[in-house]
């Protein structure tokens, strides 16, 4: 995973940037130099996590809000090889889905609460809004964060699996799943490779995402020309094919072609039992 | 916020769930700590971030995961006090989002992406499907967590306002937001105040949240009645009206007319510019 220690503070949060972006890092601490240092782990020695670990990390994830307590979303963790391999091949075939130990899927679980409302004779409709479904997407996702962060400050690494989404009803028939409750997406976990290290990607200036009091454009433009160089050299660092940051993002979302399946998301989430009023 | 050094690691992670859950913690460091330890704060004092916290807070919710990298994600600094106690009223009244010295509200930003599309002269449909908008609503609340993370472990306390999305189209216009941009959530962050500390949340065992290899109700009855039972306790120290939470969430979804105006998201997000194909 690198060593992080051996920069300083203002080292570790420019190289988020692949640039002199901070002047200054005012304050510091372990857990900023876990976040700051993520990189996404895609090569994994095979050993499982010890005992107790994934307990731990659970916790740590249902210690994230939740909005009004609802506590819409749940967790599946699959070890078993096998299907690990069938939902590899679910998400295009990531290799990394069925090599590492642990694969974890985050679930918008809207089925807990409609059960409940059925067994005290209850008849609710507040599920069946688009509201409720983003609330448990957003559960969810709060919930897997602190997962990621916990597992980087044990030295784990870890890979979230968006591509779970190209096939939503296969990935819920292989895991079970009643009706209301969607898998957002995939998280593997596991000891990375020291042979095969990640590096940090850098992300867009500050001058393009963070906005004050009011949404300005006017720096995007010479943000996402810096940002274009900035990728390309860090493609060539990684022995990658090069291409620009602005191109990229045109072509993975120029059409329904281009999404692997999720155009079909919306018929997905009704087939599992989802209205989004 | 409390003092958890003065507790073991397994007695904080037992503290969210007001009873013993876990047997072990196999391991232990500050980063489980902090986020083991998370309470929403809602009593801020109004002194401001020291200067450069933002920026850092920021460079850490970048460095969150972002799908197929497009960081289709923006976030908005608001720290006139006037500004806030709009957003406040919009966000039904809440007084802490008037009072503590910063908001940060999450976009989902299809607009970056769409404007990159026009200049290359390319016409693109990506942005138009569920699935990207809920990769930009995924991609911000992954980043909105770091920030949460980041704000814990520097001693600063936070809440999400997931009811800017009771008014999207009056919170898009104060904040001067374009089309295809969408305001996920707020994020209000300060200094607690000391006079008022914030309790940990006890929330559900994991024998309801954390399936394996396949989804599971067996334990989810026997899970909630036993939850039930740890909140009505949690209510009754923290000198809250009591009420089981298997009634709580089946009343905050009954319908509607409790879900304060969010019932309307599809045509607010369609009035947003976004199509959900």
């Amino acid at each position: 995973m690198g060593k992080p220690q051996d920069f300083s503070p203002l080292d570790l949060a420019n190289g988020r940037y692949g640039r002199n972006e901070l002047t200054e890092v005012p304050d510091f601490n372990s857990t900023l130099e876990v976040l700051l240092g993520h990189r996404s782990v895609r090569a994994f020695v095979p050993e499982r996590l010890a005992e107790g670990t994934l307990e731990l990390l659970i916790a740590a994830g249902q210690s994230a809000p939740s909005s009004s307590n609802l506590q819409v979303w749940s967790v599946l963790a699959v070890e078993d090889p096998l299907r690990r391999a069938r939902l590899s091949q679910l998400a295009g075939n990531q290799v990394h889905v069925a090599q590492a130990p642990l694969v974890l899927v985050f679930l918008a679980d809207l089925a807990r609460v409609s059960t409940l409302a059925q067994q005290q004779g209850e008849t609710i409709s507040g599920p069946d809004y688009l509201d409720t479904y983003l609330m448990a997407v957003i559960d969810a996702a709060l919930a897997a964060q602190n997962v990621v962060t916990a597992a980087e400050s044990l030295g784990l690494g870890s890979v979230y699996i968006g591509a779970l989404r190209n096939k939503p009803e296969e990935v819920a028939a292989e895991l079970g799943l009643p009706p209301k409750v969607f898998p957002v997406f995939g998280l593997v976990i596991g000891q990375p490779d020291p042979l095969r290290p990640a590096s940090v990607k850098p992300r867009l200036s500050q001058r393009a995402v963070l906005h004050r009091e009011q949404y300005s454009v006017e720096q995007q433009d010479a943000a996402v020309a810096d940002y274009d160089a900035v990728i390309t050299a860090f493609q060539r660092s990684q022995g990658l094919p090069q291409q620009p940051w602005s191109q990229q993002v045109v072509s993975r979302l120029r059409g329904p072609e281009a999404l692997n399946g999720r155009d079909r998301l919306l018929e997905a989430i009704s087939n599992l039992g989802f209205t989004l009023n």
